[in-house]
C-alpha cells in the first residue's frame, strides 16, 4: 500500500504545480484545450465504446442492478453528449480575474476583492464515465487542477476519457497534470486522498450516501457534498388548479430518480377538495403511487396510508407523499423541518403568498409556480454542473465553475503603514 | 457528562430556532439589539471588571503568562472599546437579502442569488473575553444565531457580556437565543459542539495551533480556521529605499504578535547592498533579531544565521528572517512554496512587477508599497472581524459580517415544467 500512498501523493505534488499554472492561463488557452478534448472524444468514439464495454461487462459481474448499469453505460448518442458538454463549457465566461468588488480607504489603501480558482479539486465518483469529462472540463474551466476517482465499474471508459482531455490540454500548452486520474481501482486509493489536505484543496464526491458520508467523515479539507434531495411542492389555495397538476405531476414524473424530483406534495386543506384529485389523478394514471394522510386516503381508495417516515423519505421513484397543511405558514414550518434543504416550490396566484415561501423557506433553491427538476446547473445557465451542494457554507445549490472559484484581496498602496 | 451533551444539544435547537427568526429580522431590529448591548455593556463596566478580575485571578492561578494574561485583562478603555465595536457593527450595511445576481432565462425563469445568514454559528475561543461580544455582535449583524465557548479564564467576564447582549436583544424583540453561552468550563462541552451537526453550520475556532488542530480534525461541520500568519514583504529592486525601510519596519515591529506580521523578509540581490543596511539598521534599532542568509550576514555583523527552519517559521516576535532572491519569479516562488498564504507584500516602484506578484502570489490578501499589518477586518473597512481565514474555500480572508453569511436562488415562474 506504500506504493499507492506514493502514487497518491505525488498526483497531489503534480496537480499543485499545474494549479499554480493554470491560475494565471488566460481564457483562451483553457478554452481551446476544452474544444480540443471535444474534437477528440469524438475522434475516439471507438476506443471508449470498447473500453466502456470491459465496464459494463465488470458491472454486470459484479451483479450491478439495471439502474447502475444504464448509469455506466455509453452510446455513441451520450458520447456526443459529453463532447458536447465541454464545448458548452467553453462557451461560458471564465469565471478567473473577476473584480467582484472594489473600494478605496479612506487611508488610499484601493482594495479589490478578485476571483481566483480554488487550487487542487478531487473528485471522487461512482458509476457514470461522463463524470470524468464534467467534472475535469469544469475544474479546468476554473483554474483548478483536478484528480479524479472513477468508480471501479467506470475506469477503463474514463481512462480513455482523459487521454482525450491530455491531447485538448497539450494542443493548449498547459500542463497534463492538470486533469489527472487514479490509474487503478483500488478502494485504498479514495482514504489516501481524503488525507491529503497538504495538495488537495477541496473534495467533491458525486455517488451514493455510504460514499459520502465516509468523505465528509475522514476528510481533511473542505467537502463539498451533495446530500439528499427531499423537495416539496407546496399548493397554496391561491394556486390555479391546472397548473398545479402539470407542475406536480412534472416534479415528481419527470424523473423520479433526480436529486431534484419532488418526494412531498403540501396542499391547503381550503384546496384539496377543489384541487387534489385531478393531481392525484394524473399521478396515477403515470404510475405513481401515493402515500397520504387521513385527509387524502378520504379523496382516493388508491391512497396508501403515509407512516411518519414517509415525511422525511427521499424515494427516487415513483412513489408521492401527500399531506394536507392549514396554511402558508405550516407548510413552511414541515418543509424546514422534515426537508433537505435541496430545493422547494410553491404553486400560488398569490404574490404576497409566494414571497413569503421564498424568503422562509431555508433551501439552497426555493421556486415559485415551477418544477423543483429545475435544480440543475445547465438549466440555471450554468453550462454544466459538478452536482448541487446541499451545504450551508458557499458553494451552495447547482455548482458550475463560477462556484469552483474563490477570491483573495489584491491591495495597493503608496507606502502605507498602519498606525 | 450525559447531562452536559443535553445541555449542549438543547443550546443547539434552541439557536436553530432563533436563527430562523433571525434570518428575517430586519435590518433596524439587529441594529437597535447591538446598539441597546453597547449601553448596557458601558452601563455594567463594574459588573464586568469584577468578574474579569475573577478571570484574570484563575488565569494567575493556572500559571499564565504574561502575554495571556494581557488577552484576559480588561479596563474600562478596553470595555469602552468592546461597546465602540458594537455599534460599529450596528453602523455597517446589512448583509441580509442584497441579490448579488439576477438573470432570466430563455424559458422565462428569473434567477436572483440572495445573500441568506448561515444559520448557528459555534464560536470557540481562548483568552479574549472581547470576543464574546466582538463574535456575537457580528453573528448577529449577519443574521446568525451564535453558541460561543469561552476560554475557561475569560467565562466570568463574557457571562456579563452575554447579560448585555442579552438586554439589547430583549430590546429590540429579538430572541435570547440568538447569543448564547456554554456556562460552564467543562472541555467535554467543546467536543460536543464539534460533533452537533444537526444544529451547528459551521465552527469558528479563535486561538492557538493546537485548539484550530483539534477542532479541524474533529468538527463535523464545516471550519472557518484562521491558522497560521507567515506572512513575507518583499523589497523588489526598484523598492523606493525610504518607503521600503518604513514599510518593513511596521510590518514586523508594529505589533510583532499579530498575524499580519512580517516573518519573511527577502530582497533583490541588485538592492541588497543599497537598500538593506539601512532596513536592518532600523530593525535593530527597534529590538528585533535578525536572522539572514550568507548574503545578509555579510552585510551586518549583528545578523545571525538563518537556519532552514526559518523560512517556515511563524515567530510572532521581534525576530525576522531575511534572504536575499534573483528576483521577482524567486520571490514568488519562496512565498507560495514557505508562506501561509495569509498576507503578503511587495515594496517596488515598478507597476508591472507589483501587477505580477498581485496575480501569482497564492494568498489571501496580497499589497503593493503597503505593510503587511493591514491584514484586518477593520482595517479593511468591515467594521470588525472575527478572525481572518486561511482555508482557500470562501470565506477567505478578513471575516466580517458580510463574510459570515451565505446565498440561495429564488427563481420566479409562471407554471414552467422541465422539458
Amino acid at each position: 500500500m506504500a506504493d499507492l500512498a506514493a502514487t497518491i501523493r505525488s498526483m497531489g505534488q503534480a496537480a499543485r504545480e499545474a494549479a499554480r499554472a493554470l491560475a494565471t492561463a488566460d481564457a483562451g488557452a483553457k478554452n481551446r484545450a476544452l474544444t480540443s478534448a471535444a474534437i477528440e472524444i469524438r475522434r475516439r468514439v471507438k476506443a471508449i465504446l470498447g473500453a466502456n464495454a470491459d465496464d459494463v461487462a465488470l458491472a454486470k459481474k459484479n451483479g450491478a442492478t439495471a439502474a447502475f448499469l444504464d448509469r455506466v453505460t455509453l452510446d455513441e448518442k451520450r458520447i456526443d453528449g459529453i463532447a458536447r458538454g465541454l464545448e458548452a463549457v467553453a462557451a461560458q465566461p471564465d469565471p478567473i480575474g473577476t473584480i467582484s468588488e472594489e473600494w478605496t480607504r479612506p487611508n488610499g489603501l484601493a482594495i479589490q476583492r478578485v476571483r481566483v480558482p480554488l487550487g487542487v479539486v478531487g473528485i471522487i465518483y461512482e458509476a457514470r464515465p461522463n463524470v470524468t469529462a464534467d467534472a475535469g472540463g469544469l475544474a479546468l474551466k476554473s483554474g483548478n487542477a483536478a484528480i479524479l476517482r472513477a468508480g471501479s465499474e467506470s475506469l477503463q471508459s474514463s481512462l480513455v476519457l482523459v487521454e482525450a482531455l491530455h491531447v485538448g490540454l497539450r494542443e493548449a500548452n498547459l500542463p497534463e497534470a492538470a486533469i489527472q486520474i487514479v490509474p487503478v481501482r483500488d478502494r485504498e486509493a479514495v482514504g489516501h486522498m481524503l488525507g491529503l489536505a497538504e495538495f488537495i484543496d477541496v473534495i467533491v464526491p458525486r455517488g451514493g450516501k455510504s460514499l459520502i458520508e465516509r468523505v465528509m467523515k475522514e476528510a481533511r479539507m473542505p467537502v463539498i457534498a451533495h446530500l439528499e434531495g427531499l423537495c416539496a411542492t407546496y399548493v397554496h389555495q391561491a394556486a390555479d388548479p391546472q397548473m398545479a397538476c402539470r407542475v406536480v405531476l412534472n416534479a415528481k414524473m419527470r424523473r423520479p430518480g433526480v436529486c431534484g424530483a419532488t418526494e412531498t406534495l403540501l396542499i391547503d386543506r381550503a384546496a384539496a377538495v377543489t384541487h387534489l384529485p385531478p393531481i392525484l389523478h394524473d399521478l396515477f394514471k403515470a404510475g405513481c403511487e401515493i402515500r397520504g394522510d387521513v385527509t387524502v386516503q378520504k379523496l382516493d381508495p388508491r391512497v396508501k396510508a403515509a407512516m411518519d417516515a414517509d415525511w422525511s423519505t427521499e424515494y427516487l421513484d415513483a412513489i408521492l407523499a401527500v399531506k394536507v397543511v392549514d396554511g402558508l405558514d405550516q407548510a413552511i414550518e414541515h418543509i424546514n423541518r422534515y426537508g433537505s434543504h435541496h430545493t422547494d416550490a410553491i404553486v400560488t396566484g398569490d404574490t404576497k403568498a409566494a414571497e413569503a415561501f421564498l424568503a422562509r423557506v431555508d433551501s439552497a433553491i426555493v421556486l415559485h409556480n415551477a418544477s423543483t427538476q429545475f435544480a440543475d446547473g445547465g438549466e440555471f445557465g450554468f453550462g454544466a454542473e459538478i452536482g448541487i451542494s446541499t451545504g450551508r457554507l458557499p458553494p451552495r445549490g447547482p455548482v458550475g465553475a463560477e462556484q469552483l472559484t474563490s477570491y483573495n484581496y489584491r491591495v495597493r498602496g503608496t507606502g502605507q503603514v498602519r498606525p
